[in-house]
């Protein structure tokens, strides 16, 4: 995958969190992610066509994810229900979107965005796009946005 | 969500898997999923874009998979590796290619096949788009398609 690809995840994630949650992320070293590792425990997943196609994962823990949903509601939910599936969903979408605007020359669409809930789950990418994971830590917790691009 | 479109996606999963794999499917009643359930181990998604956006899944049971890529590859995996993922990606991209043939009307771009992981994973639609599920019965096991489409 063409890594200037990345950047424009990377700025788009961080300018989300800022604006939509007044929340600094602070960024870790993007690694290549070969292994199916598991991810955090809910993960919005969504879909990029144009140009190529791609698909962006944002996986974080469970706590993480009700702590978002509040701060977009003004109330917590009492456990992972289509409210937080809704909330990041739309964060996603976010970060997609603000991404897309920055690689014009893709001509990125959005697919409808979707949620992993499970605590062992792992995404798995096709071998022709192998992603690259992006960690980040905040005060509400870790989370790692991974983007597979075909070259 | 549109009942009409699920029946391109029911007739494409029979197709691709007489024509790819000689194996007959026994479609069960399709049902309105309104629970984040678990699906089976292994799933395959896709992303939709055009006039309208939405998501196909085709979750399997493990041993399911194994054998499907056994009968594409000729040689039967030892576990589920990046083939089986490729295999699972690869099928989950022919059913929508071949539903997508026939709703040209929406002019549906195809995005990147992933492929989901885990025994007590749940896959989540947003509320606006409430997916129908359609399952089917052969003689290699169980699979489910879901599709989640905006109205």
């Amino acid at each position: 995958m063409n890594a200037d690809y990345i950047n424009p995840f990377l700025v788009s994630t961080v300018n989300v969190f800022q604006q939509m949650l007044a929340l600094e992320l602070v960024r870790e070293a993007p690694f290549i992610r070969k292994e199916f590792a598991p991810q955090y425990e809910v993960t919005g997943m969504i879909g990029l066509t144009g140009k190529t196609t791609g698909t962006v994962a944002v996986s974080l823990p469970c706590d993480m994810a009700l702590a978002i949903t509040e701060k977009l509601l003004g109330e917590r939910p009492p456990e992972v229900n289509a409210q937080v599936v809704d909330a990041i969903g739309e964060m996603t979408n976010m970060i997609a979107g603000a991404a897309k605007a920055k690689l014009e020359h893709l001509q990125f669409n959005l697919g409808l965005p979707t949620v992993i809930l499970g605590c062992s789950t792992r995404i798995a990418f096709p071998s022709r796009a192998t992603p690259i994971s992006i960690p980040f830590r905040s005060s509400l917790g870790p989370l790692i946005v991974e983007v597979g691009i075909l070259a």
